[in-house]
């Protein structure tokens, strides 16, 4: 066995450190491992589980708590993104620690907030998420990159409504369903839903349809009037120029700025999951 | 924006996918994040506390249940350690894969079987862990680490205990203890214990001393006289051959074997995390 | 053995491929291994062989001449800086290919064009270079690493130039020459060269003191007024930003640009290291 | 722009360092970068010409003189694989280090001994080799590449032997060779060869069908009877065990041991690339 004196210098010749290249956004993105099985054995209601979407956007927050360099985060199904600032210095930017703490915290507060979502729902057993680092070293392949996801969430979350429509109000089987769906394009789908069941597929929950956003601003609350920080829940469009706009901050890497209720709140559903409450948002 | 069609390849490319070099033990190892402040949010004994060393192991050993691959875990404080056999495909080998699935899975569990150790002392918030995977090539090296992190139970637990009994049992003040320990060696402190306190270290719990080691044996329980592979909890010397001796097949690769105990149960605590209850095992 | 059908699969496994992040400018450095001694034995002139940068600078061209997708280059003594495009699909981005085959074309150009540049002067043994990628993923942090290795260049070469001009033409031996110069800020350094020996070191030679910069650009021959792509090679500043507007496409990673020769040629030193002669531009 | 103090630390975040795990071989391999062409311009002699192998073993031999870790190397065709010792702490096992120099030596005494193996044959264009290492952790995963190599020299060989054979001596084009050998096994190769044009392929110079091996070995010279290292060129099976039995030090990491030519040649034929000259060695 090696000497005493010199281990540390020996073991650290078998770690191996990374760290994120400099000047680029760093998003670590986690993902449930075997959700399929866990949403069955709790009894997920499907095609979207209110609970379980609150439970990842709360668990969200407490990670954009904790790291101050998160700027902005998205979220659906069981997935989250989460966007550091290019400039961050977090953990000197160890690709190894930022992934691995991020994950283990999210996965901490899922744990740790489920009976408040789920009340008399036991947590069976202890759930999982797999984790990863990816770099985007300009602004416009992290808009990409963030339009993906949503792009995603409007495919899945379109399918899904459609197939559970067919199983639970159509009462076909999960197989016969399927098949009808089997070559259908969006506006196929839209059909189905529409004509055979009556429902307005653009009338579903905007946080199905678009996921949840967080991000973070100054909010006047109205009680007091004073501004405070906190981190905004959103479900709105973030493929389209004007969130981006309407939140220069975000890519300039600046502090928050004053949050302004878009007119007609078409695209944005706000919700705050920080401390003040949105009906007490006062207008600007 | 980039064609839909296109995206998934284009996104694959900022992805970084790193594979374990083959051949070597793949080692994940985790640790507690701002313990310091947890274990003093949550009222830890000093100087172990072992509600909190048995939610590691309860953690730890979920965490082997769930990955075969995994030979042995050794854990100490707020720190664990999971040795994969060194021909694992699990993931393909995909560390980051790997990395975030165990540490996810072990801070879930942690969270999960908290109530069960610590009762009516609430979870105030949830903790994290850091998790880096580190590859050995060569049995040796492996054993060199395994020895390294039982040293190191050894001279933190010496010093923490000498610590903690000045302080409590001494009523030194924090500062006026850490003077004392000052430079003193092992003999010192073993000396201070003895003199001053009348503690014998070496009659100290051996988890305190040694750590805990969580390998895979088959068991003879007593009520049916069958085998049964479970995961077995040793509060054992792993530094020293004999451990390696007695259990072959972890650096061979081979399935569990038959556990014997250990003559006198000198340096064997047994206890096993798993289904059977150690008060079963049946003598060889 | 393993058998030989499965062996490629096999051996892929220990390869590690890494591909360097999209959207990032690639920079190939090398620099002479153990030049001192090769300087040394071959006679090389001090503080600047004329040659040795002339060769250096052929062999950079050579690599720029058969990588398109280098837009830039930059030598000083015996290092080397290709920048290639962020957009550059070069061997899919394989990070140890680009580096392995620009640095052995270098080296192989610099033994291939020995002869021409040293004449008489035998190549003794075969020097080498080490090298690495980096990527600077913004703009502005490749022009700073540029920028450093420019002012890089001065600050060596006006010690250099002291220096041996107090060897040379003081009769100082080495270290008395060292002794002279410790502590010494650029403005001593000015005036031990100009009130001792009356030597301006503005009037040195541009390719000593701003290095040498390689770029792809049109040129309007005089003989058939067409234009031609060369590689021009520049003597000029290039930390500050008349270089970068002059030459809007290198950031803008567009197709070479009509070459205008700057005014009074202050900063500029131009000389073609391709098809085309100097000497034969026209005046645009 | 930064300032000037801080840069140094500023460029280091943008450098990315890997170091080779430790207690591994550290394989280094090089192959000729677009040598079909480089073959037809300078005129190679088909299938195999003596000139261009021995000056790929000339230049080989020179990175084994100036790495004295590494304990063995395997050439054939236009790629050699450098085998540095478990242990060896080169550049402090940085990778890209490693490869980088080992490449540009090898290319530098490519171009620097081409005269001296091909005459009047002048180099047209300076040629150039890829480079990446790779690691294996364990001496049987070495011994399976090495001979994957070996069998490929085999394969390659049969096949362009016979499919010169066809053309050069059959007077086939080469459409048609090709055609005459698809499908076809080693028997069938070895039958065209031995039936159609009265050649053996046992008979082929050892050197075309088993590559080039060079390893380090005490060799007792005739003329004064003492014993030197050198690196011996040998042409001999490296799948089997009795190469590795004759020479344990090299799997053992021990320094080179004492040559002894093995009996009747059949296996070995041997030739000094470096002082001694294979006549003189001593029967021992």
């Amino acid at each position: 066995m090696i000497k005493f004196a010199d281990q540390f210098q020996y073991f650290e010749k078998f770690k191996k450190s990374e760290f994120c290249l400099p000047d680029s956004w760093i998003v670590v993105r986690l993902d449930g491992k075997q959700f399929t099985r866990f949403t069955d054995f709790h009894g997920f209601d499907k095609p979207n589980d209110i609970r379980a979407l609150e439970l990842m956007n709360r668990a969200a927050a407490k990670v954009m708590e904790e790291f101050e360099d998160i700027c902005l985060a998205f979220g659906q199904s069981d997935e989250y993104s989460f966007v550091f600032k290019k400039d961050t210095d977090i953990f000197n930017r160890d690709r190894d620690t930022i992934s691995s703490v991020v994950n283990s915290l999210f996965t901490s507060a899922y744990v740790f907030f489920w009976e408040h979502y789920f009340g008399y729902t036991k947590l069976l057993y202890p759930p999982g998420f797999d984790c990863r680092v990816v770099l985007y070293p300009c602004d416009s392949s992290l808009r990409d990159y963030l339009s993906w996801r949503q792009a995603d969430v409007h495919i899945n979350n379109l399918y899904n409504t459609a197939f559970w429509t067919l199983v639970k109000k159509g009462k076909h089987d999960r197989r016969k369903a399927q098949e009808i769906l089997r070559g259908t394009v969006s506006r196929d789908k839209n059909e189905i839903l529409f004509k055979d069941f009556g429902i307005n597929y653009n009338n579903e929950p905007l946080m199905f349809r678009k996921g949840t956003t967080l991000i973070r601003k100054l909010v006047r609350c109205l009680k007091d009037d004073n501004c405070r920080e906190c981190i905004l829940q959103l479900h709105c469009d973030i493929i389209g120029d004007s969130f981006w706009e309407e939140n220069l901050e975000i890519l300039r890497q600046e502090s928050p700025q004053l949050f302004h209720k878009p007119d007609g709140m078409v695209s944005y559903e706000v919700k705050s999951v920080s401390a003040v409450n949105v009906s007490n948002i006062a207008e600007e």
